[in-house]
């Protein structure tokens, strides 16, 4: 399976995603790029897009383009992530775009630049850095 | 309105605790608690709760905690987080209990405790730390 | 060797610290502390103790905490940290307190509070979240 | 006072700094370089140099990125930093490159990248995000 295919298929098993409308756009070796389109339903109390969304697909962002360099049967988890938020996830789409800073036998460094975009225009809005773990020979953790 | 009506108040309007079926267990002065019952709609790939789903409820609690402290007409946002994944997220019932660490006039640190909850059995599976920001004077931004 | 002895023997192999001026306070199973006066060599611009003195003491406070739990001939590295400065490291003594909150075979997580004590008042002044990791069969990170 | 000046002139003031023997390699609007040599001084027990004089380096970087863009009169602190070790510190020189990536009133995020450098080469070993806060008004805190 390629790596693209083994994101996508791992992709769609994440309830969250679906849930929350989140889309995969696109994935390459080291990359994967996550969307949500904001609505109500993924809202914080002040109508901008809750931090826990912004951050869950930042976090998927991150984990999958780890995996894209990841070992075939292995399985990706994360053991920790921090998201700096700076401007209010408010606009037509909100994309993150995840990328592989340092790839490791057992842990992997990922940063995810969040964008909101809005009429054609594009601002950072989030950043965060996950290190990602490699989980091998377990069953119930393969990607 | 009581610091616990304000942030009762405000939780009813996060559009996506509703959507993650999230709900709020307890308010007191400086902490908060929101409990997340596990199910398909906020998986990851391999059954478990999303990361992304437990920050999302670890977060509303660390920014609640601090709410609770914060004057009226303020409202709160969240400038960053960190969380540390230690087990998976499984059980029957996943609780977020979010305390402020420390309270100041523009930021404010809070934690929470995550615990997955079986049978009686009480683990806890991820720690999360958040700088809460103190909004005055923001029409929009209010709680 | 005991597990003091272990921490002890390594700490004193750890240059940093004796050019700091950190002392180690105590050491128990899974927690240790470390002390560091202020001084004019370990300060920042203003005259409080830099950030990186600070996180270097809380590291390594986490990072021996950590290692009180590790099989013999391991050695542990810090894999990643996060540090809140809540308030001016100032005062008498700055102290550092860590403790390991889950103990994995590959990863632990360890936190630490910083307290600054002036006159017999002591003040939580920093918070650390680190995850080290257990390194084993390698000749040259052995503790 | 140029915004070089003003930096050189705080850098100049940090014990710590001297202490390491860190050195300001430069100063540019909205980034900072920082150069540490390692030697047993700053070193771990298995001669590394130790995450706390990584981290030492890589926060001045930020924090002096991020005073080039503050008001005059303003004195900067760290509220927070996050960093990633992923590979020993070792080399001839560590080279801490620090750059503004929002730049807010009170909260600016900055990132800094960790460099090794090796016989020409170079390998970036960490990565830090801070968040700094512009202090107005503390005569104590100006820069």
């Amino acid at each position: 399976m390629s790596f693209e295919n083994r994101v996508r298929s791992s992709f769609g098993q994440q309830g969250l995603m679906i849930t929350l409308g989140a889309s995969l756009e696109s994935v390459s070796s080291g990359s994967v790029e996550i969307v949500l389109v904001p609505r109500a339903e993924v809202s914080q109390q002040h109508g901008f897009v809750h931090a826990g969304a912004v951050c869950a697909i930042a976090d998927s962002a991150a984990g999958y383009a780890a995996l894209t360099l990841m070992p075939a049967e292995a399985g990706v988890l994360t053991a920790e992530l921090k998201i700096n938020l700076m401007a209010p996830a408010i606009g037509d789409r909100i994309v993150a775009r995840g990328r592989v800073v340092k790839a490791g036998r057992t842990l992997t460094v990922a940063q995810t630049d969040v964008f909101a975009e809005t009429g054609g225009q594009s601002k950072l809005i989030a950043l965060l850095t996950a290190t990602l773990v490699t989980v091998a020979g377990r069953e119930n953790v393969r990607d």
